[in-house]
């Protein structure tokens, strides 16, 4: 079965482009694991019948896109989340950044308040630890002057994963992309929101409050979207 | 300013990796476009004070990633969608893709009806024309019994776009992953369902009425939802 994301790449493919995907394709039937390490270069020309060129060709592709990882003096394995790149929509190169920030936070407002609902019904002990660590985090940054955006976005990635949705947790890093990019604009008043704000998520997906996670969610969120429109506001007025 | 995205990437680069970062930089900082070619080997050599072998390593690393493409007999530019890849959280990898369908329904449920709503009311005229035409297409499959998941993606992106969100358009082809397992499972049932609830969003949507292209997509994903549920429970009993 053809799936849509391979009917949208280049028909034209090179060599080692074709040779790549006959080693995902054996990747994904072989079931392989960042436990199984692949099989040598000069099997892989064997099995492919193709050169050992195209093989180290077609590895190296794999390697640019996170697919395999070579462990130094061990051998060529899968990559711990296997395909999943830093910025997979190329939010970097978008030209008008403001806009972007603007059109990710209208799409937080819709998802992360459901999200934060279904972290407090689904949340388990373990969940819980780990998002009261990450809040932490935050706050230590914080109060020390540091930028925080990162652990900002793991906290949110840790609400996430508390709903037990595979992909949840996979789509905050896209959403959240502008955090780093809001917290370098914004002054000591979101940072003190931010901690207030971080604690009653928490203390609402603990107590297994589903309303309660959702409104101080929405909140959290508003707020932020507030302060963005103000920072567009004044930046259009320059 | 580093991003999340950056901060993740593993700390100990290799000279090629650490190249396509200042190529990617170059890129952004320039506002280069697709209109415009990239330095010369050469020139990016003497400009990043590297090796001309490092540049080639590091412009197949960028190219691999969809960040640059060759022209063919023409020199290196930016790519469409610079950096934006095929399966960019690297479903095809998942072990357990039911469940993932599953999951993947349960953020449809979430954001489409939303996404029907918004579309309905900012869509133009440009965009009624193309989604109607995308309509077109996904019953001229059906009717000729060849297989609609691509068209059935790009119908939902057309939706999207009628958002005016930059980003909404991007997120679809990612949550509707599961259209393509899908179809391939389900029988005529759903076919004629798609057909009726595609027509029904599309005259929503043209119609400019926000709340009926919410209820329209609801019903669209929950009877998917359910269809889904129904296999789930039969491949369980087999």
């Amino acid at each position: 079965m053809e799936t849509y994301f391979e009917s949208i790449k280049n028909k034209e493919s090179s060599l080692p482009e074709q040779a790549a995907d006959q080693i995902s394709k054996l990747i994904i039937q072989n079931h392989l694991t960042g436990e199984n390490k692949l099989p040598s270069e000069f099997e892989l020309a064997e099995l492919l019948n193709v050169g050992r060129g195209t093989i180290r060709e077609a590895v190296k592709l794999l390697v640019a896109r996170n697919v395999l990882e070579i462990r130094r003096g061990k051998g060529t394995y899968l990559a711990p989340n296997p395909g999943e790149v830093p910025d997979p929509l190329g939010f970097a190169y978008y030209p008008d950044q403001m806009r972007l920030a603007m059109d990710l936070v209208e799409i937080r407002s819709q998802l992360e308040p459901w999200v934060a609902r279904m972290a407090a019904e689904h949340a388990t002990a373990e969940n819980i630890k780990i998002l009261r660590e990450c809040c932490s985090k935050v706050e230590q940054d914080i109060l020390n002057k540091r930028d925080h955006s990162q652990n900002d976005v793991q906290f949110h990635v840790a609400i996430a994963e508390c709903t037990q949705n595979l992909v949840v947790p996979k789509l905050i890093p896209i959403i959240t992309y502008s955090i780093t990019l809001f917290v370098s604009l914004t002054e000591s008043r979101l940072r003190t929101e931010t901690i207030v704000g971080h604690r009653e998520l928490l203390e609402a997906i603990s107590d297994g409050d589903g309303l309660r996670a959702e409104k101080s969610m929405i909140q959290h969120i508003e707020y932020n979207k507030a302060l963005l429109q103000e920072i567009t506001r004044r930046e259009g007025e320059k």
